[in-house]
C-alpha cells in the first residue's frame, strides 16, 4: 500500500486557557497520571525493511496522543454537548453513551449534556423528536443491554445547515458523533460550517463500524463482540452440515467491503471450509471453481461450511444501482445466490444434499458489547471528552498500535479499511481452512 | 521507564536451504501471501515527543517479522517436535496445542510430534510419564475445553541437563515451551545447552501468563477471557453488596506482582468502587486510608465492591519467606486479610454490615478460551511453527503492535510487564471508579 | 378434551428370568435404592371438580413407572443393541445417545452397541451407510456438542420389512429410536413386523419434538434449551424494533401445530408484544385485525416485536399441497407474509417503519442441551434401557408429573399435544404480553 | 414417607362479592380462558400401586387450582399491596417482583404497591429503612439483574406484633412474602395475628429457597438457574483435576438439609465421581470409606471430582452449637474438612497430588435467572396475585404435577423436601457417577 500524503495535524478551536478540573500530576513517580500534553505523538508507520539506518520523522505520520490536557478550552460551567447516534446497530453504542456522559458529568462537572433521536434525523425540524436530557442515572446501567438509548437511523447526514442551525439553536458547544463514515463525513462538513459562522463547536467523532473497515483504527469497537456471535452462528451451521446426508451450512455475515468478520470468524474456531470475502475474488464455475471444489469435498468429507461476507462474490451477481438510505450501493443477497446455484449444482449431480442458509445479522448487530469490548468503549468514550473539553474539533478518537490517539476525519474516511490478501490475517485463514484458490488461474 | 541495552536479534541453527512445502507467493497483487522474509521488521519505540526530527533506527529496538519463510532448516520428513505446557492453567492452552500440531501436520508434513507429560516433569526418567503422540485426529476438538490435555505442573525448569539428555534420547528438533517467565528461563538454558552440546535443537516459547506480566508482548494470550470471567464473578460479588445490609464485597483475582486483571475487570464493568493492584501502595489505616473512606461510602451509599489483585497490599501482611514450586514466593492472602480487617474495623463502628468474599482462580482458569483469544492462539501457534521450522531458537513468539514477531528470551524474562500508575490504563480506571489515592499523603 | 378410551397396557416379549446384574435392594432404609416392579403404575388424570367421593380406577388411565427390574428378560453377554436418530436436530440428541450406551454398557455390560447412520435410511441397502460401533471411550464427551453423532435424516419410516430385514441381519435384539411422531409410528410398525415374525426384537422409543407436541410427555428433551435460545434472539429483536424509528421485529420459530415455543418464550422474558400460535386462529385486516392494532402501537409506543409460531396463520397463505420427507405438509412462510403485509400496511398509512424479519431456526436446533435438558436426556437414556432390558416393547419413554413411565406408542401418536387456548398457560400469555384478541369478533 | 393427616383447605377473608376487572370467560372454545373456581383441585397423591380398584378422595390432598377468580375480594381501586423478600439471594426474585407488580397494576388495577427493604426488618421501626412505591417503570428491566431491588436480609420473622403494627399503620392489605420455610413461618404468624385483630389482610407467600427442600412444591424457583451456573463451576475443577498430577476437585455447594442441588448437577454433567449429599451419610475412614476409594481411583484414572453439599457429613465435624440470624443452625465448613482430609491421607500414602477446593456460592445465588426460571417466576406472581385478590390468606403458591395451586403454610413448613435415597433420582446419579456405596457395611 503506497503511503498517502495525509495531514495529520489536529484542528483546535483556540487556546486552552481553562485549568482542568481533573487534577492530575506533572510529576513523574508520585502514582498519579501525568496530563498529556499535545506535543506527544506516536508513529503511525512501524514497518522497517532491510537496512535502513533512520527515519526521517517529517516523512512519517505522526498521531498526537489522546488524555487529558492541563488546560482545556470550554468552562464546564457553561459547556453543553450533543450526543448522537448514526446507523446501523453495533454492540456497545450504550457503553460509549454512557462513557460520554459520566466523564462529561463527574470528572469535568458538564450537566447539559443531550441526546439526539435517531441520528442526524434528530436535528431536522420537520421530524419533531424531541431530544433526551442525559443524566449518570439515565445512563448508569445502559451498557447492560445492546442498541443505543438514542435510538439510531440511516442518512441525512448531508442536510448540514440545518443541523448547524439546531446546533446554535440548542446553544451546544460540542458534539459526540458515533458512527461509520458516512456519519464521520457528515461531522466534517458540520465541523467546516461551524467554523464558516464562527461557532465554536467542537466536533469529535467516534467512528462505529461493526465490519471493521475504517482505515486508521486498529479495531473498531463492537467488531469483536459481533465476531463471537458469528462464531456461535457457524458453530450452529457446522451441526446442521455434519449431521445431514451431504449437508452444506452457508452463513452470510456482515461485511459490505471488508471480509474482517468472515475473516476473524474462520479463525476463531475451525469449522469453517471456504471463506469468501470481498477482497478476493473467486469463481463458480470451472475446475478451480467453488462448485467443482464443493463437490469434491461432499464426495470426501459428506459436509461443508461456507463462510460468506455480504459483499463477496458480487461480480457474479446482477447489477443493481439501488442505493439505500445511508448512500451505500445496496447488495445482492450473495447468501441465497449461492444456496440456489449449490442446490442446482448438486441436483445436476444427483448428489443427495441437505442445504442450509443461515443469515443472523440482527442478532450479531443487536447484542450487548462483551467485557473486552465494554472496556474499550469506555475507554473510547472518557478520550472523546478529553479531547472535546481541549477544543480539540474535525477528529476522531482512534486506537493505534494499543494507543489512544486524535486522528483528523479526512484521512481517516479517504479510504476504506480491508482485509490484505497478502498479509498475515488472510495467510492464516487460508492456512487455518485449508481452502485452495477459487479461481481459474488458481 | 529506561530504554534497556537489549540484543533482539534472533538465534538460528544455521543456513536455510530446505523449500519451504508451503506455497506462498512472492508476487505482489496476485492474492497470494507472501514469504516473509528476515530483514522485515517493526519498530518496538513509538513514541516521539517535541520536535524531534529523525530517529537513529541503530538506536532503535527493531522486532523480527514472525511468519512462513521461503526456505527453512528442518527437512519436515525427517523432523520431530515436542511441546510442554508448564506452570497453572490458562484459557487456550489447548487452542495453542491444536494450532502447534495442525500447522506442523498440514502445513509443513511434520507428522512425528510428541506431547510431554505434566511439564517439564514429563522430561525425568523419575517420573516415568508416557509421552503421547499428537496427531491431528487427536486435537481437532481439544479447543472447545478448558486445561491442556497435556497436563501441567510447576517447576522442573533447571534440570537442564536431563531436559536435554531426554531431548537427545527422543531424537526431537524442536521444542515448544508454552508457560510463564521461569518457563521460558528454562527453555533459554535449554537452548544454551543443547548449543553447548553442537544438538541442533529449536526451541520457540509461547508465552503464557493470565496475569499479563511477561514483556515484550502486549497481551498474554488467555488474558482477555480470565477478564471475561471475572467480571462475571465481579458482577455477583456487586448484587450480594447491594442487596444487604451495608453490603460489602471483595473480589480477589489473580495478579501476583502486576494488576492488569483487575484494572481491566473494573474498566470492562462499572460497579467496582475500590481496585487495590501490586503497583500501587495503598494505606489500610489513617484518614485517607481504605477502611475510613469505606466507612463514609457506606454512609453514603449502603454497598461497595473491593477487587483485589493477589499481590496488592502484600507489605501490609505478615513476611513469609516460602517459595511454591515453580519458585514464586507465597504471597499471604490479602483477601482474607481485608475481610477481617474491614469486618473488625466496621464492627468497632457498630455499622451492622454484610461481608462476602470471593475467591474465583481456579474457575477463572479452566475456562475455555473465547473466540477473541482461540483466534490469537491459532495465529501464535501457526507463527511458532513457521518460526521453529525456519531454525530459530532461544525465542519466543510474541505480538506487539499488533503484528506477530520473534522475540529472544532473554529481554522477555529480564523484567515482569507492570501496570504504569502514571499511564493511560491506570488513570482511566481510577476516573471511572471515582476512587481516591488511598494513602496518608494522597 | 374428552378422556380417549386408550389402553395404556405395555407389551412385553416374555417373562423375565434374567437375574439384573445391577444390584438393587428389596428393604426400606438400607440407603440403596429398590427395584421398580411392573404394578407400580401413577394416575394420569389429576384433576378432579366439585364433590366427587371416590375416583374408580378401572375408569383411570394409569401408568407404568420406568425403572431398573430385578429380574430382567435379555442376556446381557447376548444382546445387541441399535440407536437410529430421526427427523430434524434438535439440543439432547447426543446427551441420549451417550447416555444409553453408558447405562448399556456398564450398568448391564451390554457390549455391542449400533449406532444407525442418518436415520431410518441407515437400515437400508440401498443407501450402504456403514453403522458406528458405540462404546463408552466414543460417547463420553459428545453431550458437549449439539446434533447427533449419527447424523439424521426424515423419512423412510415407512419401509418396515426392510428395517425388519436389517435388523434381523444384525441379530438386533433392542432397538431405541430417537425420533417424533413420524419415527414412533414406524417403530410401531417394525414392533408389529417383529411380532407377526416371532422375532424377539424390543423396541423402545424417546420421543423427540423440538416443539413440544407429542401426547402423554409433559416436556420434551431440548424444548427447554430452544426455548432459551430463542429467548436470545427475540431480545435481538427487541433492541432492533425499539432502536429504529417505528421498529417492529417479527421473529419467526418452531412450531408446526403448537405454539409451545412462542408462548413460552413470551413469558420468559417481557419484550413480545403480539404472539401468534397455530391453536389461536387471528385476523390481519379488520377493526380488531393485527394491522390495525399494530399500527395503533406504533402511534403509541413506537416498536413492537411479534413472534409467530412458524405453523400460525395458515388460513391466511395460499393453500400448498406438497408435503416434506416426513410427510408433514409443507407451511407456508408466515414470517415472509406478515413482513409483506405489514409493509405494505404501514407504507399505505405513510408511517415511516423499519421492519426486521429474523427466522432463527437452524441456530436454534443445533445448540447443545442446556444443563436441566441433559439431565433429562441422561435419565430419559437410562430409563429406556432398564425397558429395554426387561423386554418391553413398542412403548415410549415418558415423563408424566415429574415421574418417568411408560406409554404404548399407540396413545401417544394418536394425537397432537397443543397449547389450549383456555388454559393457564395461553392465559398468562396473553395476560403478560396484553395482547388483544386479534378477531373479528374478539 | 407416611402420608400426614393434613388440612389443605385454603383459608379466605371471605365473601367475594367485586368483579373481577379481567375479563375471562365461561364458555368453552370461544378461545377466552375461563375464570378458575373454587372447586378445582387437582390429587397431590399419583401412586397406585398393585390392584387397587378404586381411591376414596376424601383420604386423599386435594390441592386448590390457582388461577383468576370471576369474582374477587378486595376493591382494586383501594388495594394496598406490600411485597418483602427475605433470607439469602435466588435467581429470579427481581422477576416474581416485577411479575407481582405488573399484574397488580395491569390486570387489577392496584396502583398501591409498596417493597419492603431488606425483609422483615423493613417493618422495624428501629431501623427506619424507608419503603419504596412500585411502579411498571421502576420494575420493567430489574428481571435482567440477579438479586432483589429491594434487598434481603434474615431474621425477625418472629417480631410478628410490630410486622402486624406496621401493616396496619400503612393500611396494607395483601401481603407478599417471598422466602423461605423460616419467612414463611413469620407470615402464618402474621396471618394468625392479623384474624385475631380482625384485620383484614392477605398474606400469600411465594416459596423461595434455592436448595430446593421446601415441601409441596415441586421445584422452587431459581433452583435450575443455580444448577446451571454449579454445572459450569464443577467443570472447572474438572478440568483442574484431570490436567494436573493426580488432582483432586472438591466443589462444595448450597444444601443445608437437601442434596438436590448437588444431585442435579452431578446428573446434568458426566464429569463428577462422588456426590455428598446430607441424606446419606458416608464414612471416610475403613476399607468402604472415602479415602480408601479416593486413594484407589488416582492409581487408576489420576484425578477425580467430589462435589458435596453444604450440610454433607456434618456428623464427621465437630459439634457446634451457633445458629445464624434466619435460626439455622451453624454449619461447619465440610468443604474445607474434606481438603484437609484428603490432603492428609494422601501425603501419608506418599502420593503426589493437587487437591483444589471451590466454593461458588455467592456466584450461584446471585445470578440472574436463566429463561425457564423467568417463566417460572412470571406465572408464580401472577398466580400469587389471583389468589390474593381473592382474598386468600396463609397460604403459599404452588407448582405441583405442573399445576399451580394454593398450599396452606402450615403443611408446607411442617418438614423438608429431601433427596430419597431410595427412589429414583439418587438412584440415577449413583448410577451416572458409579459411586460406591461409602459406608462400613456399603
Amino acid at each position: 500500500m503506497k503511503k498517502e500524503k495525509l495531514n495529520f495535524a489536529i484542528d483546535t478551536l483556540g487556546k486552552c486557557t481553562v485549568p482542568s478540573p481533573i487534577s492530575l500530576s506533572k510529576e513523574e513517580d508520585d502514582y498519579i497520571a501525568n496530563y498529556v500534553t499535545d506535543d506527544q505523538h506516536i508513529l503511525y508507520d512501524i514497518a522497517v525493511t532491510g537496512n535502513k539506518q533512520s527515519l526521517s520523522l517529517d516523512k512519517q505520520r505522526l498521531l498526537e496522543r489522546a488524555g487529558p490536557r492541563e488546560h482545556i478550552y470550554f468552562d464546564p460551567a457553561k459547556a453543553r454537548a450533543a450526543i448522537v447516534t448514526c446507523g446501523g446497530l453495533c454492540p456497545g453504542l450504550n457503553d460509549v453513551i454512557r462513557s460520554l456522559v459520566m466523564c462529561l458529568w463527574y470528572r469535568y462537572g458538564v450537566k447539559w449534556i443531550y441526546g439526539i433521536k435517531y441520528g442526524y434525523r434528530g436535528f431536522l425540524p420537520e421530524f419533531s423528536f424531541p431530544c433526551m436530557q442525559l443524566t449518570p442515572e439515565i445512563v448508569v446501567d445502559i451498557h447492560r443491554q445492546g442498541g443505543t438509548i438514542l435510538g439510531s437511523s440511516r442518512g441525512y447526514g448531508d442536510r448540514t445547515e440545518d443541523i448547524v442551525d439546531a446546533l446554535e439553536r440548542m446553544n451546544i458547544n460540542i458534539l459526540f458523533t458515533i458512527g461509520g463514515d458516512g456519519t464521520q463525513r457528515g461531522a466534517c462538513a458540520i465541523t467546516e460550517e461551524a467554523q464558516k459562522r464562527n461557532f465554536k463547536l467542537s466536533v469529535v467523532g467516534i467512528p462505529k463500524t461493526i465490519d471493521n473497515d475504517l482505515s486508521f483504527i486498529q479495531k473498531s469497537f463492537g467488531f469483536e463482540t459481533a465476531v463471537s456471535s458469528a462464531v456461535g452462528v457457524v458453530s450452529g451451521a457446522h451441526v446442521e452440515a455434519r449431521d445431514a446426508v451431504n449437508g452444506v451450512g452457508i452463513v452470510k455475515v456482515m461485511g459490505r467491503e471488508s471480509g474482517f468478520i468472515a475473516a476473524h470468524t474462520a479463525l476463531a474456531m475451525n469449522d469453517v471450509n471456504y471463506v469468501l470475502i470481498p477482497e478476493v475474488p473467486f469463481d463458480l464455475q470451472g475446475e478451480n471453481g467453488l462448485l467443482k471444489h464443493l463437490e469434491q469435498r461432499l464426495c470426501d468429507r459428506h459436509h461443508a461450511v461456507i463462510l460468506v461476507a455480504e459483499g463477496a462474490g458480487q461480480n457474479l451477481l446482477k447489477k443493481n444501482n439501488e442505493v439505500d438510505a445511508s448512500g451505500n450501493k445496496k447488495l445482492g443477497d450473495i447468501g441465497l445466490f449461492l444456496k440456489d446455484a449449490i442446490t442446482k449444482h448438486l441436483k445436476s449431480k444427483n448428489i443427495d444434499s441437505t442445504i442450509r442458509y443461515i443469515d443472523p445479522s440482527y442478532i450479531i448487530r443487536s447484542a450487548p458489547a462483551n467485557p473486552n469490548d465494554s472496556l474499550y468503549c469506555a475507554r473510547l468514550g472518557a478520550n472523546a471528552v478529553h479531547a472535546a473539553m481541549a477544543g480539540k474539533t474535525g477528529m476522531l478518537i482512534s486506537l493505534i498500535h494499543n494507543r489512544f490517539v486524535h486522528i483528523p476525519i479526512g484521512p481517516a474516511v479517504s479510504r476504506k479499511n480491508r482485509v490484505d490478501p497478502e498479509e498475515s490475517l488472510w495467510r492464516d485463514v487460508v492456512e487455518a481452512t485449508g481452502q485452495p484458490v477459487l479461481m481459474k488461474n488458481g
